[in-house]
């Protein structure tokens, strides 16, 4: 049924873009209950000084973050994207947007789409058929990390509201930053031997933080720490209101905390879904993850708060970023009189794992979820050697990128540059030791994919395990493509198969786009196949995806609708042609 | 009659590399008097040190300078290239080499092909029909300059022989080297204010430099003066032995000097052409360029001696270059006794135009030449400010790439992208000063192309002027793509096209690909349109073409043969199929 509405509405919009094109509206143009909202964008290396340190940045219409997307649910959102890089390919990815009915335009490279050439303006349109708080960001080598990313806000249709209220609504994302280039990272990561960047430089907070310029051996003409570029995000509060703050992170690398000296926290929102409320001080949140929470500006308004993020899950060599929570009237310039706060002890897994477990569906706004599945993945998460390389892997298989987009390759059966063999469902569960360094001898790379049976219901667990040095777990986000899944459970040590799913929460699990799997632990998530289409799944740290942490699902490809051509392109899809 | 030699050889080469595949042979296969010669080629980014600096640099096979092509007179070059940059595009041009027949296959992005995508692998095919000394290089963007370079040595057949005898063939290639990356230096050209990367960082001999490690702000970890990769580079000589040395230019900015100390070097090639022989004791070279000279081992053996290359014509900041002529049996790392030698004065261009007027074809080696042009087009090169950028131009027209490949959009009737109107044949000679700061308000950006009519002889004037510095007036290396032009003549001043032609060198004009223009002077050419396409000619100085210093020429796109669809893909050719 949903599908017949979207069918004829879709219609509608198709002849609304006519006559939009016709009248050469570029803004927003009402629809009944959803309008196009229109977006030209041009993608374009620039110098800026996040942190106040000058480094290329991809830079959308000259900024990083990108300008926002603000809709309201059921709205199409069209982006015209120019691509005014030199030599160099792009791609965006819609992060949280299922993209029902145009898989096509996940804007995922080598998953659902070819890159775009330089030169080239590629259409992306798609609608937002959710509220929430999204994200996007370029999704094609490490492009992400050089600053192509920006926030997406879908509100209710008008005369709906949220099950809580505020006064104000806010959007930040937080970051991490680093001074040498993207090339220059994905190079040492593949080399032998391999050579890690290193913690970031800096945390930003809406795109700025703050370096030390007297650091030595910084050139003095590359950082100066005057340039209003890089003066603190400055939230300006009205004392006695209500804030709706929108955080997401979008880290290369670092778990990060969040805290507003003195003020409590609220939770409300995690990935477009509504939480039954929970409050904190700090707030933990993984890269791909996104929460609103409700902040009171209850505060002695004579002053201005901190507000800090921290890294946690690391030993943290990188900076505390810091912004300003300016209570109006002050100067939103005045420093607090204050120390900032510390964050908290790195090293603590207690507290993440107890905010993973606090995160329920709101009452009342519970998504019914199947109660069995009718299959269950064992992804066991290591970190090991392939040909010399240090990679990422999954049940021993590290992920590369076929040639050839999956979409395209398996719509247009043009497969012969995709191994067929599928990859494994699980792992060797009795005898993996979880928490000693593995040799993992048979790791291999390979382009193989999931393919799962349409509308049916798939239960993963991902499963973490030491890394190659002895004691040392990392903490990974892993983030769906195309879906919204159920989160089942989170535990330490090796998953039971037997014993830890009847402790699964069935009662108001939460619906997420991206979580967590903390070090030594397993996350258990459901999901329905239900949204024809290929779909990566894959740990949201830019260079462990890079490494090859990640996997590919197919679903329902017959019913998948006819590819755009404007897709294709590269690979086997050079040139190609309908039959 | 060259034709119908050259159709018939090519299916018998066709043939043979139907045979060649079938049994895998990879490396050389004798055809008669022609041979294949296959390449397979990878195209990385890695770290390298060139000077010591350790940077990314783009590598074939690991290496910078790339592998070098060593052939015979009318051998087939087969060169496999796969891009296995992260996201980077990448386009090679074989410089020097004319392309009879396989205009598409020059390799030069936007003009002759589209871009190589990542992951793609791109097959080069072409007939090497003159001896003598080319290179190869990176044509898109900036990325010459990353390294992506080499050299081709073209022999005569078997049983043939130079007019001049030697008992060793040695290459080296000079550049330039810049720490910072190709995207920097574009991204500051193409920024208001317009932010220029400066003078280099050093100069290298066949890929060797050496940059002061303890410099203040340099990281100690990415400079190393111990590192072998920047060992000076050795040229072991055994003594009375004469030794062909073929040096090439492929610097980004600069003009240079060579020479070894205490040792003169007569020169017998430019450009793939036999010079009248003359006697230097320093060659000036332009980016772009190839000269063969012979030098003897007749000095004290009993030492090593420097070879040194030097800036000139910019007031250099740059240290020269060094490398070491070494005496065998001296230990080729022992350093000379002497201090190196300095270079020429700057900005003394007397020299320089003297080396220009002293390179005549060789006795015997005259190629007969059009005594009248069919057309006479002047080429006034200025720098000029167009909408806030400073960009270069000729007759007030600064060349932008269409989005569509010209050979591609004209063969194939694809012409919407691509201005009309031909650009102007010269400028208003009566009234522009050119030792002035001109304002040349009316310039403007384009991407129309000159169409020459086939079969004919065109005249070409490139006149220098005054930059929008006063009192300079840059040289610039020009460089035409798909021939080889009779050398006229060199002036200073503004060119008389009534008494200027009259002193025309119409004896024994050289022929050359690559001529500069001296600072405030002229230089006139002359070429018959005899090859069926599309080709460049631009200043071979890296920034100053991105900046929109070239021009393209159309000749006989009707006789181009069916273009081969591997170089499509991009602009109104992505997914083209034929008609």
């Amino acid at each position: 049924m949903f599908d017949l509405f979207y069918q004829s509405r879709r219609i509608v919009l198709v002849r609304l873009l006519a006559v939009c094109l016709f009248v050469s509206v570029l803004s927003t143009v009402p629809l009944a209950d959803a309008r196009i909202r229109r977006y030209k964008w041009e993608v374009k290396y620039e110098y800026q000084s996040p942190d106040c340190y000058k480094k290329l940045v991809i830079a959308i219409n000259g900024r990083t973050p990108g300008p926002s997307i603000i809709a309201q649910q059921n709205d199409t959102i069209i982006v015209e994207l120019r691509n005014s890089l030199l030599t160099e390919n792009v791609a965006i990815h819609w992060h949280g947007i299922r993209q029902k009915g145009t898989p096509w335009f996940d804007g995922t490279e080598g998953v659902t789409q070819c890159p775009i050439l330089p030169g080239d303006t590629f259409t992306y349109q798609f609608v937002v058929d959710r509220p929430g708080t999204y994200l996007y960001h370029a999704h094609y080598g490490m492009q992400r990390e050089a600053g192509l990313y920006g926030s997406i806000r879908v509100s209710l249709p008008d005369g709906e509201s949220e099950p809580f209220s505020y006064d104000f609504d806010r959007s930040i994302i937080l970051n991490d930053w680093y001074h040498k280039s993207a090339y220059e990272q994905a190079t040492g990561l593949s080399s032998i031997p391999f050579v890690w960047v290193g913690e970031p430089q800096s945390l930003l907070i809406q795109g700025r933080g703050r370096f030390n310029c007297s650091s030595p051996s910084v050139e003095p003409s590359s950082c100066n720490a005057t340039n209003p570029e890089c003066s603190p995000y400055v939230l300006t509060v009205v004392p006695g209101k209500t804030y709706r703050l929108r955080i997401s992170s979008l880290t290369a690398l670092s778990a990060l905390s969040f805290e507003i000296e003195g003020h409590n926290m609220t939770v409300v929102e995690a990935d477009g879904h509504n939480v039954e409320p929970f409050v904190m001080k700090n707030l933990f949140i993984y890269s791909g993850e996104t929460y609103s929470v409700l902040i009171e500006a209850d505060q002695d308004p004579s002053r201005n708060y901190w507000a800090s993020v921290a890294v946690v899950g690391r030993n943290r060599t990188t900076p505390n970023g810091l912004a300003i929570f300016n209570y109006y009237p002050n100067h939103p310039r005045r420093s607090p009189p204050t120390v900032p706060p510390p964050g908290p002890i790195w090293n603590d897994v207690t507290p993440r794992i107890a905010q993973s477990l606090s995160i329920k569906a709101r009452e009342g706004y519970i998504h019914p979820h199947p109660l069995k599945p009718d299959r269950v993945i064992v992804f066991l998460n290591t970190q090991n050697k392939i040909n010399g390389h240090i990679r990422w892997s999954v049940n021993n298989v590290s992920f590369e990128h076929p040639h050839t987009p999956y979409l395209i390759a398996l719509k247009e059966n043009l497969l012969h540059g995709i191994e067929q063999n599928p990859p494994p469902s699980g792992y060797d569960f009795v005898n993996y030791d979880i928490f000693s360094v593995a040799k993992n001898v048979n790791a291999t790379t390979s382009n193989s994919i999931y393919r799962l049976q349409f509308n049916t219901t798939v239960d993963i667990i991902l499963q973490n395990a030491n890394t190659m040095t002895p004691n040392n777990s990392e903490t990974h986000p892993w983030h769906l493509h195309g879906h919204n899944f159920w989160v089942l459970g989170y535990g330490t040590g090796k998953f039971d198969m037997y014993n830890d799913p009847k402790n699964y929460n069935l009662v108001n699990p939460i619906m997420k786009n991206t979580v967590p799997v903390h070090p030594y632990g397993w996350t258990a998530l459901r999901f329905r196949t239900d949204n024809p289409g290929v779909w990566a799944f894959h740990c949201h740290i830019e260079s462990h995806f890079y490494m090859g942490m990640g996997v590919v699902f197919e679903e329902g490809i017959e019913k998948v609708g006819q590819l755009p051509t404007s897709i294709m392109g590269c690979g086997e899809t050079k040139g190609f042609q309908r039959p």
